[in-house]
């Protein structure tokens, strides 16, 4: 057995929450429900702008790994905070999780900070994702233990962590490291702008590289830059073994083996959006490594995805094992 | 008409929100539903124990100005932080609240951090609250600017802040300049703790300054050395023009001009008791200052300190005015 079901590399972030109207997005030019980069200054300027806010530990691939953890599966997470007073809640919230987490912080003296993310919550729950990367984006592949990535079952890469420097070399050192001790590869395109930052290095880990697929609609239909959903599904069936596609209030779609199951959300009053996608990957990485077949772990996704969307913050509160022992996925 | 109805002065704190069970608390010696102060190395034990937590502004008085703010009362706040991260979310949030905050940090280079508080939230609803005071310990008569004490028709002393080397002299010189100009004193006596720590200056204070008292049960029975509660209230009627006292499910009394006033609680589900007694006295001062009549302030109280029990963090997230205006308290 080896030591880590799951070992997620991504970017390390404290979410900054804060509710807000439609006209505020329009006032202050935020697209809605993406993630949009900003510069230090753009995050001190919309910051100075937002109401009363909380803090709380995020990052995409950071919340689905706290979501296998949370449902018991072994857990890592690589990522870079600073040694700062929000890198310290980063690693504490992780670790408190049950997660290994050993990335070694930037140092006192680093010019920039912690990554946070201004989350803007609009009355439908949806939200709008203003991210300064600080020293997150400073990833290298000195920050890759190819032991630990050996001892990966799979290992889950952050689409968002295709925008840093050295990252793409990274993420090689990783997957070399897992793949040739006999692990598996999943990739999230995380959003669909950055799929079109990344479309070509997306597409050459995904036709080489990848085991498994996660995404949402918008991403699919940006990676393959076509309005045809199904088409696009199958394209990406036809590169990679298994694709996880989410669909909002539609569920999600599994694609493996020639096969393809659709599975419905869970029904739940929508607070905050944040993490839904992130939830559902972390459940269905659990439940894949758990054994459960391909439409369970898509249950297991939605259920969690539900979870997480009904409160505010994007790391799971309920207990999601009685969950899904609930659903007889235990 | 004063520049400010009312201006606190207190501990100026981030809460670490965290939910734990009895068995937690009762595993590492922390007394339920009460204040204890903690040093830097218990506190970094605790928070070492405690799961993934979320980080939102705090303080008892200044949760309670807050209160004041969002009900559309001018008001300003003065409590110290440091130059670091927290002490940024602290200051951010409540000028975000249109609250005048101008308390000169201390330096990036003071050996302290930003204070904040532990918050062990069972699942009563009930919070245990471990405070490392940091920087916010050291408030001094330097940080008590007399002209805008001058220009508040009321002052607001936090009891817990009591606990400053300097803050005795820092309270008196505000209260010398505040009444100087015709302004009025409030007192809340934040944990029965406390007022075991500081009975004596509490007394001093209440007969020879204070114009409103604030205080729960246990409070109050802490300050009298009684167990007898209507003796309590009539001895500290005796010494204070207006008594204000929460008596949680039993909602509040007051007493004024040899009156007494009992108003039931706001009915609601308890998810988090964090804040409940400041946001009292933030209504209940924003309507005294607009002219409403005791019985009426202690409503406006009770509807605000329910609103701040059915959600986690101590400070408002619904739209205060319009509960006030429902309620016939515009």
């Amino acid at each position: 057995m080896k030591k880590f079901q799951v070992v997620g590399i991504g970017n390390a972030m404290v979410d900054v929450l804060a509710p807000c109207d439609d006209a505020f997005l329009a006032d202050n030019g935020v697209e809605k429900g993406i993630m949009q980069l900003t510069d230090m200054a753009r995050g001190v300027e919309l910051y100075a702008k937002i109401g009363p806010a909380l803090e709380i530990s995020g990052g995409s691939a950071a919340n689905t790994i706290a979501g296998v953890a949370q449902l018991g599966g072994r857990a890592a997470y690589v990522g870079k905070v600073k040694d700062d007073q929000l890198g310290a809640i980063f690693a504490h919230d992780l670790r408190a999780q049950g997660v290994t987490y050993e990335t070694v912080m930037a140092g006192r003296d680093a010019t920039d900070e912690t990554g946070r993310c201004i989350v803007l919550v609009t009355p439908d729950g949806e939200r709008s994702m203003n991210t300064y990367l600080g020293v997150t984006e400073f990833l290298t592949p000195a920050d890759i233990d190819e032991a630990q990535m050996a001892e990966a079952e799979w290992i889950y890469l952050e689409g968002y962590r295709f925008d840093g420097p050295e990252s793409h070399a990274a993420f090689a050192k990783a997957i070399a490291a897992c793949k040739g001790a006999g692990g598996k590869v999943s990739l999230t395109l995380s959003d669909p702008f950055c799929v079109s930052r990344h479309r070509s290095a997306f597409r050459d880990l995904i036709r080489d590289h990848a085991d498994l697929l996660f995404c949402n609609r918008a991403e699919m239909l940006s990676m393959y830059e076509t309005d045809d959903f199904d088409a696009a599904l199958a394209r990406a069936a036809a590169e990679v073994a298994m694709v996880a596609c989410t669909d909002s209030e539609n569920g999600a779609h599994v694609l493996c083996d020639g096969q393809r199951w659709h599975v419905p959300a869970t029904p739940v009053t929508v607070v905050d959006a944040t993490g839904a996608g992130d939830l559902f990957a972390g459940a269905f990485l659990w439940a894949l490594t758990a054994g459960h077949a391909p439409e369970d772990c898509a249950r297991a996704g939605c259920l969690a995805a539900g979870e997480v969307i009904g409160h505010i913050g994007a790391r799971p509160e309920a207990d999601l094992p009685a969950l899904m022992a609930r659903a007889g996925l235990a």
